[in-house]
């Protein structure tokens, strides 16, 4: 049986900050300045949310990040563990607080200095793994100790498996970074990139390059979630949540899930389109865009196939016709996606996401009824999709 | 308006390890074993759990627990922040995975070495405070490092107000004790506490003395949570949890909130039994028992009147009374408390709570149609009334 979410929540609000590789302040003030956004664009006041959610990895706690933006008291607090995996765990959280009447009106927020601060890149350590590492005795003598020489195995194995290869990275790589090239907020903003540009860039882990790879960035995102009734009252055009979703598989580890029977497909991700198919009504034919969690440009191949927008090992042509951008079948981070615009967790994709819908994106989909927003993969993973009222 | 959970679910099975101050294996063999316990007590195969969820501070995951008790895929997954104060707080996400089909069958566990590993009492270093510590730049340099220090600011206040002192912390420490003297897994096993003792025993923090404080534990307890109708399949007598709720209060610190106009009580505390009481329909003259955590003596007492078993400042007489005894008006901790079974950070206070509504505890109160099981306070807490089915 689907959970009983569908048409249970709203997106009401939607704020950031600045994305750079250089905040020059705290995380704490970027998550404040966030929420605050958030908050504001919804119209309401600060004392009116009495929920909060983040994810398990954000280091501002939420006490202090509703403090700071002058919340009063709050019925309901929760964090969703493993990075970028949480970032539609954490609307789940939102909408099953506000469709229980835990909360009225719960702050989804996430920030980081992911550049000038702790670097994904620089491999593991103490403050990212926070809990049982023996298994990763297995894949760091190896060499295996940054989430990019993670991927690049699943990447491996899914060119193996399908006969693609960097042709189809390259059409999400530069699809995708076309869509920041009209966005002030990305770090790629007016500068496209060619095909040439992409063969040329440095190859970080075979088969992915420099720009198969998101970017680290510092800077906060944040969402505010309420009932589909409370939504009518308030200044934005709300995005319905019409299915949420959130899983972990079978044999899931974290990041390196690599003793599956095959590792060319992402059985976390599979159970979550399961899901969202099931509770909103929906297929992938009724999806008219999308923002696919994109921290490399490998797992967007993947995502197309475990939610069904191509057969297994078709992805490939699928982005060749050049379907990801607009005009084309599934408009795909329109905002630069965490490529080209800024990597923040996938929670500046649920902004996007919102923007689609109330069709304020810089890179407007004509049609957009429906929109699938998705999250981190490679770890307990979530997704849903956003309709109009 | 109280978020509608009322007898939306049920808590089906509990389990633990054997508790001690140095269990010679790992966080995550205690979550296991007390998890597989849980699962084994509600007559379930671990492939039908679900959903998991655990305090943010738990230092195994839920995916590790999840893989080495056996559960295949799942469905939900979160994590409550805030130390003790998530106890029943992981019981809300429970509550709102079942009610709303997100999942069927919720393990809740938490398990440390909280003796042999990493001690509380060490003062606060980089993996007890994961976040802003920039206020607690105010306390440290006078030596307010550790939750005895914080919590002993709150009870001076306290005494000030109410004209309370040692006499009532005393009998909060010898009754719950007397209830571990028949306990053989709890550390004051056959060990009763005289008042001489009590009164002898050294100064911590004033006027918290030794047996104020809870113990530190090595060891995990776990239960499993499902809706009223699915349990009645299962193999034991279901725990109705009649209310739930979560709260922090204006202006919260995490352990400090030392800036708030009156200090001598818990506003979170009173929030949370608010919702309770409004949830369930039911009030202080309605519960039988209770089991009230008790990191520290004095936070029962406040606890007593945060919930309305008294009036503010009158908890003293109420304990002289023997009522937290067996036979007396609130049978309290029949486990031995944290004092005197094991710190096990409030969850091995849900397992006895489950027991009483069973009629399987060791010190089994007479009537038992409600009980009220609480959280760790002086942060964002939570609490809940279980009920017969």
């Amino acid at each position: 049986m689907a959970a009983s979410l569908r048409d249970k929540a709203a997106i009401v609000g939607i704020g950031h900050t600045r994305y750079s590789k250089n905040s020059g302040v705290s995380d704490l003030r970027l998550a404040v300045e966030a929420s605050a956004a958030a908050i504001a664009d919804a119209g309401l006041a600060p004392s009116q949310i009495d929920g909060i959610t983040t994810f398990d990895m954000d280091v501002s706690d939420g006490i202090e990040v509703a403090r700071a933006v002058g919340c009063g008291d709050l019925t309901f607090e929760s964090r969703v563990p493993y990075g970028g995996g949480a970032c539609i765990g954490v609307i789940l959280q939102a909408v099953m607080a506000v469709a229980t009447g835990v909360a009225n009106y719960v702050l989804v927020y996430r920030a980081l200095n992911g550049r000038s601060g702790h670097r994904f890149s620089m491999g593991v350590s103490g403050d990212m793994i926070t809990s049982d590492t023996v298994h990763y005795g297995w894949y760091m003598p190896s060499g295996l100790v940054t989430p990019a020489s993670w991927v690049a195995m699943f990447t491996q194995r899914y060119f193996h498996e399908t006969g693609l290869g960097p042709d189809a990275l390259a059409e999400v790589a530069i699809q995708t970074r076309n869509h920041a090239v009209n966005n002030p907020n990305a770090f790629f903003h007016e500068r496209p990139l060619s095909r040439d540009e992409y063969m040329a860039s440095r190859m970080i882990c075979e088969p992915l390059r420099l720009y198969d790879c998101c970017q680290e960035s510092d800077g906060g995102a944040a969402v505010v979630v309420t009932t589909p009734e409370r939504a009518r009252d308030l200044a934005q055009k709300p995005a319905i949540v019409r299915a949420v979703a959130h899983a972990s598989a079978d044999d899931q580890e974290q990041m390196t899930s690599f003793y599956r029977p095959n590792i060319a497909r992402i059985p976390e991700m599979e159970l979550v389109a399961k899901q969202v198919w099931e509770m909103s009504g929906l297929g992938p034919e009724d999806i008219d865009c999308a923002v696919i969690y994109d921290a490399f440009t490998s797992i967007v191949l993947m995502q197309l196939e475990s939610f069904g927008f191509c057969a297994p090992g078709e992805s490939g042509a699928f982005v060749a016709d050049g379907n990801l951008s607009v005009g084309g079948r599934l408009p795909t981070n329109t905002h630069g996606g965490q490529l080209s615009e800024a990597y923040i967790h996938g929670v500046n994709g649920i902004v996007e996401g919102v923007r689609q819908i109330r069709g304020t994106s810089l890179n407007q989909p004509q049609k957009n009824d429906h929109t699938l927003v998705t999250s981190g993969v490679g770890v307990p993973t979530s997704a849903m999709i956003l309709g109009q009222a």
